[in-house]
């Protein structure tokens, strides 16, 4: 890829405060020349004016098109509406793990010094299956469902990326002990794979247990590999040890190499349009798709330029005590490239 | 209640390290002159030589007749085996909602400082169902239950629990935007609960962001109520802000006013034995047992004097750092008395 002949990707801005910080992560990479030409496209909450739609056929194709994208925030509404967009994407396109890397911000100050995991999630089932139903009246069942299918997909995944990004190990987490079919069939999966990598050392860790080690020393662990609810919960705990989902990247991959990244923050409508917010998440986030990319020069230069920005402490947004407003945080991280 | 006409109660000294801590609360009882006679049962995961059995319907029927019990650790094995015996037990005897206090420990330094919360989790439904079948090879199904009558019992106790001991705030956790269905139903009977309890407030957080909250400000919450599995996610995850669930009570409530306090650390079989357990949680867990039966004198005299063990520091056991047995450390406590 060159200035002349760049590599297509999809840009969804997304809900709320979006479209400010997906602006930050196109200045950023324009600074950097990064040679990725965005193909922009709406997918949000509210419909869009032009097209009456959520989401339209042709964003969907973008991403299958282009083999990468990055995607803003977009709200969930609580127990109304349409079905959550996230998971719409996540189901199209077939995104069956979303990759966290979690790691203490050097002058970012939190409780915890030295974190450096990365918890992978399988993104397509489990609880998030969608099917429920009313017994009896005040009797709910919601369906939990494992297949071999997708836990050995994401089995694969994870010790792939342990094992390419120079990880010692990979800790599956379950509740098998209680969902003694379902996990238990997750877990066997991991087992099949972990023996295929007898370089990674594997474990398995209980939930509870797990987040009990995670709060109490998180450099415990190293990759971390669980079916859809776990991965959610610890994600969100993970993040949470080294400040909030604010400084935290996702990437999801798909079959056939898809990936969109996306930061998995909230689309804060308190804040849109103010130039408030940070766009930390969103520009690591466009930092682990360079590395999909492997733009590995692009992604070190951008990803360097973030992180001394941060513990420089100059130029900080308000989730994180400062003062600085989206566009000068921007222009920060531009001028430390 | 006095020395010569004292309340029967049901012990469970259970598993690995279980007799040893069992033998420590009897000791401080004892020194304490609580008027409780003991009415020692065998649970276990070995079968019992006298009887030939896990769990005799003797044992049922000795705290259904107490209506309170103290219960030591019992392993769970996973994924072989019989069902979990604490599953069991809980089932059997309807205890339908686990009560778990966690409070930063004076003199007992972690990363958190001023953690004072309770978590109220269901107990008998949820993913605990034990509801699971393969659908085809390959693809298993995994049950998830929520009744309006189990959601409203254990959102009922929440809130009684929050009035009579002096809390402000019941938050319901849930992941709804997901399930909307059966964590739907679980937040509309906390909702109609919330109602008769205007003094109290009342909020909603979905998990994942009540974990990342919890390891961020744990000084957010005051008492959280939950499904099952939820419950047992972040009750862990609370321990381990305060230093882990060998200084956790836990006590389970049930139908008709039966208490069965428990310690819910393992049965550690490795130090079985050995003199070494920390019979802290199942200590603080026996003062819950006499909170129960309004002994709250006693109750404060033993916590008192447990805490003040701790933060004094010259006795502790090894998982707290120290080098004290597990009678050193008993006799320390009683010595505080
Ligand atoms: C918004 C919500 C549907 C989503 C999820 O539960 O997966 C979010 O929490 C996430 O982690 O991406
Ligand atoms: C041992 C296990 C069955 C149990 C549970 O999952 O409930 C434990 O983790 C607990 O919290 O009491």
């Amino acid at each position: 890829a060159t200035a002349a002949n760049p590599i297509r990707a999809t840009l969804f801005p997304g809900d709320g405060i979006g479209p400010e910080i997906a602006e930050s992560v196109k200045q950023v990479f324009n600074a950097a020349d990064v040679p990725i030409e965005w193909e922009e496209h709406f997918v949000g909450t509210e419909v869009d004016p032009r097209t009456q739609s959520y989401l339209t056929w042709e964003s969907l194709e973008s991403v299958r098109r282009n083999g990468v994208g990055l995607k803003g925030p977009m709200a969930t509404p609580i127990g109304k509406g349409h079905r959550s967009l996230n998971l719409t994407l996540r189901k199209e396109l077939g995104l069956y793990a979303n990759v966290r890397p979690c790691y203490s911000l050097p002058g970012y100050k939190t409780r915890y010094d030295d974190v450096d995991l990365v918890t992978i999630r399988e993104n397509t089932e489990g609880e998030y299956s969608g099917l429920e139903h009313q017994v009896v009246r005040g009797v709910v069942e919601s369906l939990k469902i494992i297949t071999r299918h997708a836990s050995l997909r994401v089995a694969e995944y994870a010790f792939h990326y342990a094992k390419s990004h120079g990880r010692q190990r990979v800790s599956a987490i379950h509740k098998a002990n209680i969902m003694r079919m379902s996990d238990g069939l997750f877990l066997k999966c991991c087992r099949e794979v972990a023996e295929k990598y007898p370089e990674i050392k594997y474990e398995e860790v209980i939930i509870d247990n797990c987040c009990m080690m995670l709060v109490k020393n998180p450099t415990l662990f190293d990759v971390l590999v669980m079916p859809n609810l776990y991965g959610d919960i610890i994600s969100d705990l993970c993040a949470g040890l080294i400040g909030g989902l604010g400084l935290t990247p996702s990437c999801n991959i798909g079959e056939g190499g898809i990936a969109l990244a996306e930061a998995v923050h909230g689309s804060a409508p308190d804040i849109a349009g103010k130039n408030l917010a940070n766009p930390t998440a969103l520009l690591l986030s466009s930092v682990t798709m360079l590395r999909h990319l492997e733009l590995h020069d692009k992604a070190d230069r951008i990803q360097d330029a973030i992180l001394n920005t941060i513990s420089e402490g100059k130029y900080r947004t308000g989730d994180l005590g400062g003062k600085s407003t989206t566009t000068e945080f921007t222009k920060a991280v531009i001028d430390h490239l």
